[in-house]
């Protein structure tokens, strides 16, 4: 890894002009985004950090934020949170409600919406305030004390997630929601509202990369077997209908978010971040998928 | 018809006795109603009436209040409102949302519960006070200044009505409401709460029998097409997935509702309401079809 | 009825004029149908007759014929055939295969693809020389020696019925077909390609507009309930998407077919058959819908 | 890895008490199979072997052939193939139909039925003898020239497989098979119908370990990206809906078949193949998957 760095800027520098795809359109704080942002960051289990482009400007990471909430869930409860979401690809949209229609109220994954929403209701029975031990868990994780929820994503989000809300009360029509419906969405259109920059999404990716130990400060977060349960979810649910594409090209398991986030890790190896805002025609960072995949080439190593 | 009121006497104490089933348990309202409660009352299109049993007595008419505010969208809007709304049978369960997600927010009819929301929404688009104006329209083709909305029962169903709120939301994000959520949500489940006895419900469904005119003050409620129109729904779609079970055992054009209660008509003869709580395990009243099987058959006259 | 025929010959002369549509085009023998050909022919339950046009040309019935297998398996068995086929709409294509993969194996009516496969079987079951004794019946109750199988027409459905055979083996995996696939399914291609000119088709369905009894020989070919039965079934299901538009336009009971025909009843009145190749984007007659729709406008009278 | 036969040994001897499930019961050859057959064998990319138990009785290898056959189609056309198959999860179940009918018959990927019969069609368009050339690049990769089909398995699949029927049916009509259903049918059953024993099958799945060389031979059977493409969907696909569940408990790409058989692979470190005939309710076999949840536990190496 000594020319880590290296390598990092010579992909970057070839990516960097081919810049496809279109950004999220669906709020105005994704529509607006400077198209050209674009960076990146790995840090290795050692704690070592290979940094290049806007790796120090925050964006948002959106749906990145469920691995991070699953997370939490999992540290509190463990295993027993999957008797109310499922760990198994869904084969449908992100934001489907069939499946829940076929399979009682139950979600596939928790990296799907419904999924999400059910852990942000599990959190809400968990902790006594559950937006800002949340955020507290995450800061601490990334290593930094200013991330922080972006109020306006947020009140972006409540006002045009209209599907969020239809699957919420769908899941409470199948008594898979246990606290008030507006508290449990509130959470959670604040947790797809958080900001971060490469730094702090790679070491916030840290402790998956290291069975579970946070590299910075050698705290555990997840038992082992936690952070192989993420891992193995990330790896098979973590790219929306792309999960089989990113697993051949790019072969590590991550989640990307609609932001032009994408966090990814090799076990034992380390952690990446990487932004640019446009997307491919299915949703993930057009640019992020391409840097992966030629460093992952060039490197060598992958999970396969 | 003249010795209808002996025909319906006598069906009627062939049927009392066997009451099978299950009144629906979904809200307080209607889980704790007297299940022996039994009562009919057919009105002629001259307005000869016959009637028998606890036809005097107010029941949650519930679904049945479909076919009341379509009527009323469609004598202001006319054949516009199925730009909106289907007029095909849904196949599915009336409160399906897979549907939804394949034909992009249209529901299939207004009979279901997502299409009796979306005219609740063009209701609110096209009325200045959707609320008050439905109930007098309701009222005035019933012929009674007493009907009125059930508080308890629109909050019950406020309350429990997860499903409701997850199709009202997901239709919104389909763009197919035009309004706010809850304004219209409002209506809906008040429109749900409405209370009426036989005689009321006959006398309201009377201009479906008699060409759109109401047979007590001659008034036009809807022209000559719209009735067919709402007929030809009634028909294909009045009786959940027991639309085809009911057209052969029955063959009138109809509505139920899990309150036990059934409306029907026999073009330019008759229309009946007929309610007793108990239901069969399709959701319509079980003495109710039973009651209308015996009486078609005994008259030897239905649409087919 | 007295001036029948010159209502009958003003609306065809209207409606000739305007021939949108295509033609069916899956097989040869469909897509190279003279476009202009346009016949009707209407027969009184008294036995009258009034017909225009191309009405003595025969023409591939297609779908049409699902309803006489259906009769005659009713016919047989009576109202125990729906322990293996339902009696409600689908909601979904003729051909689909989703609505089996959640109901084992249950067609929801005998008047969609696989409901008719069923029937075939049934028959196959019930009778020593199915294909024969099918046919026979056929021309019985059309009162013609001449009308045939088209082996021209069996042999391409044949070749190009790819999904037609998914059905039957994927009903034969359910265990709802009881003999071999291919005695079955070859039962079924010829079904389809039965010709019939319009005279004959209307005195065909004859006894559906006559309580069971065929007019021109007063012989019962169902009971009275059977025929209601069957009635319904048309009703609800017998023009694939579009029996809600037909029942409003139209009202009355019918079944069409690909090849550009419709045959229709109104109960103890008239059978109707009608014959133009042109279909709209439904896949019923173009001018066949739109001379029905007038004539039921004309003369005032339909099921609802 | 020095131990590697002890710790196999005792790992057997732990689960081999442990026999729970039920053996597929399809077809005669697979459910009288002797239930306590117990075989594993382990090769590493050095060449090394470790097995234990029925390590050399040949069994039915079922769906894991269809590992095989995607390999020789990769082998000739490389990533083309997907244009007719995906490579993602389907989310349903590995016999659905329905999937196909919202995707225009491309299956989701080549592990589920539908897919594989795509892969063998491919074979048919590609191999002058698909069936002798087959045989012969399994027996090859498995460095065994006795491997062969099973007559009766073959037989007995093509007398029961009509959901298979259905699949290959329902593909034609799409237009995604080429080749003549029975030919392509033909292929497939055999394919299902391969014997082999954990030996064998273990070195087939060599290269899949080994950067796509063969590690007895030296000898290239795919390309490196080929291998990780394989790697990749048995890792998203290989164990119906337990693909999850095999990724935290096991972490290793492989597939399993319902004859009780598991095949997987750590990359650039060992194939290991198993035996146990009787399978938990989501077919997967019941001591392979206990078996391998522990020799991962205690080899502490996994993919993630």
């Amino acid at each position: 890894m000594e020319d880590c760095q290296s390598i990092i800027e010579e992909i970057y520098n070839v990516v960097k002009g081919d810049n496809k795809g279109d950004v999220a359109s669906y709020i105005p704080e994704l529509s607006t985004i400077d198209v050209n942002k674009f960076g990146v960051c790995l840090r290795t289990t050692e704690g070592k950090q290979f940094a290049y482009g806007d790796f120090k400007t925050s964006f948002s990471i959106q749906s990145i934020a469920k691995v991070l909430s699953l997370s939490l869930a999992y540290s509190i409860l463990g295993e027993q949170i999957f008797r109310r979401v499922g760990v198994e690809p869904s084969g449908a949209a992100f934001n489907s409600l069939s499946q829940l229609e076929t399979e009682n109220g139950i979600p596939r994954n928790p990296l799907i919406n419904s999924g999400a929403i059910v852990i942000c209701d599990i959190l809400c029975s968990a902790l006594k305030n559950p937006k800002r031990e949340l955020l507290e868990f995450i800061r601490s994780i990334a290593n930094s004390k200013t991330i922080a929820y972006c109020p306006k994503i947020a009140t972006s989000e409540k006002e045009t997630g209209f599907r969020n809300y239809a699957l919420i009360n769908y899941l409470k029509s199948f008594g898979n929601i246990e606290n008030d419906v507006d508290t449990v969405i509130e959470l959670y259109f604040h947790l797809c509202s958080i900001k971060m920059n490469c730094v702090e999404l790679s070491i916030a990716f840290g402790y998956l990369s290291n069975k579970g130990i946070q590299a910075t400060t050698d705290k555990r977060i997840l038992p082992e077997s936690g952070t192989k349960r993420i891992n193995a979810i990330m790896n098979l649910c973590g790219f929306y209908d792309e999960a089989g594409e990113f697993a051949y090209k790019v072969g590590l398991p991550g989640k990307s978010g609609v932001g032009g986030g994408i966090a990814a890790i090799l076990p034992e190896n380390y952690s990446v971040a990487i932004w640019s805002p446009k997307l491919n025609e299915k949703g993930n960072s057009y640019r992020g998928m391409k840097f992966l995949e030629l460093f992952t080439s060039e490197t060598q190593d992958t999970i396969f």
